[in-house]
């Protein structure tokens, strides 16, 4: 094959195939070239990644050597993609009764979607994660674009139990903004245990929720690794019960009668600088 | 740019933005080139593409003219696909109480998911689509793969509305099933009149839930252009109430006590073949 097919082809490889390591002989076969050829192949493509700020080519050698394409956003490609989150969410016609902020149409893009996943999973990139946790309805997406980044599965804990994912385990626990006793359920099938995991959720007040899935992971010895929030709030009410999270988005005031909203990144800019 | 360099860059670029008109001079600025090399790189990714079955570029000519990456799967490749997953849910293990089947472990891995969006959007490619409409909460990682190929929102259908996100339409239906009245909302903010619609769900039995769907997207003035289900099973007490669908899956005998199960291909391949 010539070198320009096998370059569209390798980057096609690559870009649906992240984080998994492939040895050099695979490549010699699928391109018909030289392992010489495959490697200034990769050398380009790599070089490319890493002006566009899409990640890299993560290159072992020795018997079982071999290359895995991982996916990272640059810190420059992640903050101007949140700057523009910022500003759309800053839309004084989001405001719903409540105090709360439209989101489904953000949540609805696929793209959007998938470039919050990106985000999160350059994050978390070095922290090992075997699984991704999220709750029903509206984390699904989210947690499915960060996994994907990831190269692991997802796994979702429901408020009710359903008949199709056979025994199970609950717990109660109290909702932070509405102080009501609320149900998680976690298929026993579902997660092996002492995962490493990362939670991922659109959405956090006082963090009940997130408080909740915790206490049922702990039911699986599972290790939360790794907590991502879209989208954090202030609750003046409620002191936050968790701390060790990333928020891409903060929104720090909604008035209400005024129609303002005041958003600002979340504190992945504080992480990153670290 | 060099022209392997630029390769890699477009590559990139129509694999992360599917059915996205560009017109040439965008890529002329982006890639430092000539109108004459940009099409020459057009040629060879055009053809790579299609010989792996992955798709096309579609190129139009003229002063609006541009191209635009559709993502279709080859019949081959979709088939391969789909029987590998047959075999896979033909595992006696995945038998669960109630004769229903354990299918979490597939629908929470990223990939399969993906390939499943990219088997439907194929089969869905020509249908005009403007929005994917799932119901949660298993259908909406399959609803965002689809979409994602079809560069569409998605809409979620919920079965208890909820206060972050305004003013909603709902209805009643019976469930094919349980024979229960159920509840279907939908946000009124979130789908337009008159946009034309793919369902998309993971399971389908006597079709009830997917014929509430197509009720209460009619309250919407909506067109469903098109419904798939990943697996469709035999109800042997109810007639199937909705008949224009495609599925990639048919369970089409589950024995509890023999602990054995029938999985054929959906109607997908008799599509096809019209």
């Amino acid at each position: 094959m010539k070198r320009s097919n096998r370059l569209v082809t390798l980057t096609n490889f690559f870009l649906e195939n992240p984080r998994e390591h492939v040895q050099l002989p695979y490549f010699v076969r699928l391109l018909q070239t030289t392992k010489a050829s495959v490697s200034e192949d990769m050398d380009i493509i790599d070089a490319v990644f890493q002006q566009e700020g899409l990640g890299y080519l993560n290159r072992t050698t020795g018997a079982a050597g071999g290359v895995k394409f991982i996916p990272e956003f640059s810190q420059k490609k992640s903050f101007q993609f949140i700057e523009k989150l910022r500003q759309k969410l800053e839309d004084p016609s989001r405001i719903l009764p409540g105090g709360y902020l439209y989101m489904s149409d953000l949540l609805g893009n696929p793209k959007t979607v998938k470039e919050i996943g990106r985000v999160f999973a350059s994050v978390f990139s070095k922290s090992h994660i075997d699984v991704v946790v999220t709750v029903a309805t509206k984390g699904i997406p989210l947690a499915y674009a960060v996994a994907s980044f990831l190269d692991v599965p997802v796994v979702i804990v429901r408020r009710d139990p359903k008949v199709t994912e056979g025994s199970s385990v609950s717990i109660n626990y109290v909702s932070g903004s509405s102080r009501k006793i609320q149900t998680m359920v976690l298929p026993k099938r579902s997660l092996q245990e002492g995962a490493n995991v990362c939670i991922i959720d659109d959405f956090m007040k006082a963090g009940g929720t997130i408080t909740g899935m915790v206490s049922l992971l702990e039911e699986f010895n599972a290790n939360v690794k790794a907590i991502g929030v879209l989208a954090e709030a202030d609750d003046e009410e409620e002191e936050r019960v968790v701390d060790n999270y990333t928020s891409l988005i903060k929104i720090s005031h909604v008035d209400i009668k005024g129609k303002k909203i005041e958003v600002q990144a979340g504190n992945i800019g504080e992480k990153s600088s670290e």
